[in-house]
């Protein structure tokens, strides 16, 4: 017989369900079982006396062992959880399970430490819905955009844009670096006439952070592509593709998002264009409204705290929870990007909901201009590697980066460590 | 003016063109440029008399430069580019190419240097458009099927299922190791109730190894599914998921496919179900068939030899280009795979074309029959972290892995080398 997923049961058939026991209540005459699966839970109901043959099976069984149980389902309006109860004639026992060593309300680093049992909730396993439905829903857009899927290598024989913040391994008899992003790889695709690739794939970061935020491996969605006119079509192409997912991820899990994390994390599908203001801008409206001010010096780019004022400022100014930022100072954005005949870089960062989720630009294609600017930011021999991608022919083209699992953190207002399946930090390698 | 791909261009219309120069003739009266981008090539005709102002952009032109021109498309039947040809009226140069340092006909190793030249014929380009969609295909399928995409940590705390062949990084004041399959992480989904996951992600091999299908670093594709009632669920799932992704590609590519690699590997949509032979029938036939032996002590596996030979058997038996082999010696397994009750693994290798792609099973989802098992191999402490997964309730459940490149490699009869973006070998950590 085929297995049927609780969420589609119906009353007067007969069924096969297979889940982990999510309650058990073992009395002389009756016992009730509650059966949770992917899909839902349900109640399985047996009279002792007229299934004598079940009972050891049900006495052996715990809190979380996995059952397989054939029945049929029954409409009975007493039962709580779907007016449907399961009267069983078979239950197998596939696994037993040993009394389990976290609750709910444990402690994040015991749950870390069995986060195995940790994600068995309803609550945690939607953060993993999302997610699968955000990665699709990116892959879809662009896949129909002619964008070609692409796997750049982890392993790298330099430490690229900086010596900090990189892991290093033994390469048989010698060393090698963990990549920190895609980024010179996707750009060597565009030397490669690809013109427009993403990768879906784990950075390493080897900071010692310790925020809500920061983790040491983390999976970043990366796209770049050839023949733009200008970073506004970068803008532009990120704002449709984002639009595009939140649309999916309200469809399919806007009513579970609520029902499980609060009103206040509603999925609000943005509309489009979204707003943009310059740096300058940001802190004029800050100082203005709230108070905040920063010395001089500090204006070329956003503190984390005026980065925060900005979800309240695009609510306020625009109504949005995202905010395109552009007109960074120079030396506060990488050489890479392209600068306009004022020196400004033509980039932006995206913020939504007060955190940044992106930089994006559109990037120096020019050979000659590109030694430049890494020469003046003392790279020259640095990324030697690099800018030979630049040498032999290359479209002009931009791009960006987003975090799956930040964006994932801030759909529902949870740290990295639970929006990542397994986090990794400074003290955390394990499981 | 938008761009049109070169594919696209109607003649008698006006377009606008942007990609490398693949040919030039610069003639005292006429240029002839032959433009690629990444959908076809055109010829761009230039009666340098009625365009003088074009002529200065003209001389500074080389080969592979990127340009962007404007102009009318016509049709030529003189043209042999499909007989259209473009009158331009501007031309603007996106980036001079120096002179390419390879040729199409340079060695492997020089065109590796140069990979991103080297990526630019159509005959490269295909093996990633062929890429992208072999995993758009398993993804769209295993997505309709329920299963969710996940991210395995790549940075682990123990060198996992052997110590050998494992890269070894400084991790802040410790060690951590690069994982070679996230095997144990796609079972510890199953245990946290997730039920289908898959992941497409790096995998890491410390392997010495210098042979045309071996790589320090490779795409991996992995999935396991719950509640299966056997290993014969998990290849009748391959098997589908398999014939899924070749029907596409030999839709999209199949003709790309034999005029740019060869009659030999035109692409077979294949029949389902899959031939299943045990590895003990293959030796019997192989014996009788080509008069290969191999002594009794080698028969618990195969030979890669006899790995080779079943290319032809297959295709001889069953006209297939696919072979399950099944019933391999339990000390030629890994622990985690389920025994029957005489001991035998209850999984399977897939092999495609005389070259295995898959190992797959049903994994031994009870904790004390699993830590046995382990014991028994010698693995008892070493896997502890592992097998805690399965004290807490697992349902039972099975998946295998699949290389992304090793795949296209088979595709297009290229090594490994070639299937991969960038290639990394204990030799070449570059670019």
């Amino acid at each position: 017989m085929e297995r049927t997923h609780i969420a589609n049961i119906v009353p007067g058939s007969r069924v096969k369900i297979s889940g982990f026991v999510e309650n058990l209540r073992n009395k002389r005459t009756m016992a009730f079982i509650v059966i949770r699966d992917i899909t839902g839970k349900i109640q399985v109901t047996v009279v002792k006396e007229e299934h004598p043959d079940l009972v050891p099976d049900i006495d052996r069984m715990t809190l979380d062992s996995v059952v397989t149980i054939e029945g049929t389902a029954v409409a009975n309006d007493y039962v709580k959880l779907g007016g449907i109860e399961i009267i069983p004639d078979s239950i197998r026992i596939e696994s037993v399970a040993d009394a389990l060593p976290i609750k709910d309300d444990s402690a994040i680093d015991s749950r870390l430490d069995y986060r195995w049992i940790d994600l068995r909730s309803e609550k945690n396993t939607l953060i993993f819905k999302l997610q699968t439905e955000m990665t699709a829903s990116f892959r879809e857009f662009l896949l129909e955009r002619g964008f070609l899927e692409f796997h750049s290598p982890k392993i790298i024989g330099a430490a690229s844009e900086s010596g900090a913040d990189v892991f290093k391994l033994s390469y048989f008899d010698g060393v090698a670096y963990l990549a920190q992003s895609p980024q010179f790889y996707k750009q060597m695709a565009m030397a490669s006439g690809f013109e427009r690739v993403f990768e879906c794939a784990p950075v390493f970061r080897a900071e010692k952070s310790y925020t809500r935020k920061h983790a040491t491996e983390f999976t970043g969605f990366d796209l770049e592509f050839s023949y733009i006119d200008s970073f506004r079509d970068v803008m532009k192409l990120e704002e449709e593709m984002l639009t595009y997912m939140i649309g999916r991820v309200a469809e399919k899990f806007g009513d579970d998002i609520v029902r499980l994390y609060g009103e206040e994390y509603r999925v609000v599908v943005p509309t489009k264009p979204f707003p943009v203001m310059t740096v300058a801008q940001i802190y004029d409206e800050i100082e203005k409204r709230y108070g905040y001010t920063v010395p001089e010096s500090e204006k070329g780019d956003l503190t984390t705290d005026a980065e925060h004022l900005t979800y309240r400022l695009a609510k306020e100014l625009y109504d949005s929870e995202f905010l395109f930022v552009t007109d960074f100072a120079a030396d506060r954005r990488p050489f890479y990007h392209m600068h306009d005949e004022n020196g400004v870089p033509q980039g932006f960062d995206l913020i939504w909901r007060g955190t940044e989720i992106t930089s994006g630009s559109q990037r120096e294609h020019r050979y000659e201009q590109l030694c430049e600017n890494a020469a003046a930011k003392g790279l020259g021999e640095d990324v030697k590697f690099y800018t030979e991608f630049f040498r032999y022919g290359c479209p002009p083209h931009g791009g960006f980066g987003l975090g799956v699992d930040r964006l994932t953190m801030l759909f529902l207002g949870i740290s990295i460590k639970e929006a990542e399946f397994l986090f990794r930090g400074p003290d955390r390698l394990t499981p």
